[in-house]
């Protein structure tokens, strides 16, 4: 006797394969998270089908930055308490925010949209390069606050680095400095599970003891 | 100088807590997904809102055994290729998906919609029960097909096994086998890794070697 396939109903598969392609989540976490849905009430459900909805009508990139945003400026920009006269060059609005939880960095940001690869085919015209260049020809957000610094933040690895570095020769002809993230062995890491390039960069970047 | 939380903007958190609240999911994991979101096309974030409106629009659950289904009947009760003699009660739908997937098993399903439990103060009217004794009661879903089986595969545990024990009880007397699942060493397991509990079940149930 043949049994017949006694699958997921289809729209119960059609949430499973929805929650299945999502970043980092397999088959089995998909399906699971489909029998959830199931068990909350319509109305947490429909706010759920809203908040998507919602999130992919109201977010848009702030005009000055790149930066995700509500509204026409992203709350950075729009801020009166931030230092204008730094600008951190980050590759998407995730890592913005990871700088932002240290609380160390008060200046403003500029957000690529990625990095330059020749593999992938991604030209600085693929990405929001030109606005940052007119930004610092410009002078800043306001009329008087001059950026005197751009501090690369993208990320160590190939093409972040090659990124960093052409930004770096577009920028400085206008008189900033131009500066990266340090690089080194991260705090809680230790010597000996260090790979080589880490070890290389901590120990060209070594600082005299205080 | 203060700085202003640069938070998510509102309909991004939102989105965020919507992934958070589903099981097995962070907040870091979840805030990846509503970017995530944020970078599919409006047609898949339609679709992806529409399929959590859609499940719970749709999916009811099955008039006979409490499995799911977006009909009047789930697949398996509409099949005419299932053994009609045999009833596995389970706990829930995807412990039936489970069971589906070992296509060892070719007969109907019971699902409970969970297990007795004062403690939790589950009592057995809170249970799909009654309509599984009217099932066993009536001969099964068809005319010509007497229930002679009745297996229980709820989760091995205080409250699986009390209500396992509290239906063959009700069950027994309209003169039909029940049975459980065995318990043991789970298949790729080992004797030394496994509980107390575990071995002695299998020592327990131990069957002669052919």
């Amino acid at each position: 006797m043949k049994l017949p396939e006694a699958g997921l109903p289809a729209a119960l598969s059609r949430l499973s394969e929805c929650f299945a392609s999502l970043p980092g989540v397999g088959s089995k976490s998909a399906r699971r998270m489909a029998f959830h849905i199931l068990n909350i009430s319509d109305e947490r459900a429909a706010e759920f089908a809203e908040a998507i909805l919602g999130a992919k009508r109201d977010i848009h990139t702030c005009r000055i930055c790149g930066n995700l945003s509500d509204g026409d400026l992203c709350v950075i920009c729009a801020s009166d308490r931030r230092d204008g006269s730094k600008i951190c060059v980050v590759e998407t609005a995730v890592d913005l925010l990871s700088i932002e939880r240290t609380r160390e960095y008060a200046g403003l940001y500029h957000v690529l949209g990625g990095v330059i690869s020749p593999l992938r085919r991604i030209t600085p015209d693929d990405l929001n390069i030109q606005p940052l260049v007119k930004r610092i020809s410009a002078g800043g957000n306001g009329e008087n606050s001059a950026i005197n610094e751009v501090i690369m933040a993208t990320n160590p690895g190939a093409e972040g680095e090659a990124t960093a570095m052409y930004l770096s020769r577009l920028i400085r002809p206008f008189g900033v400095r131009v500066t990266r993230l340090a690089y080194g062995i991260p705090v809680g890491g230790n010597v000996e599970f260090s790979d080589n390039a880490t070890l290389y960069r901590a120990l060209e970047g070594r600082v005299e003891v205080e």
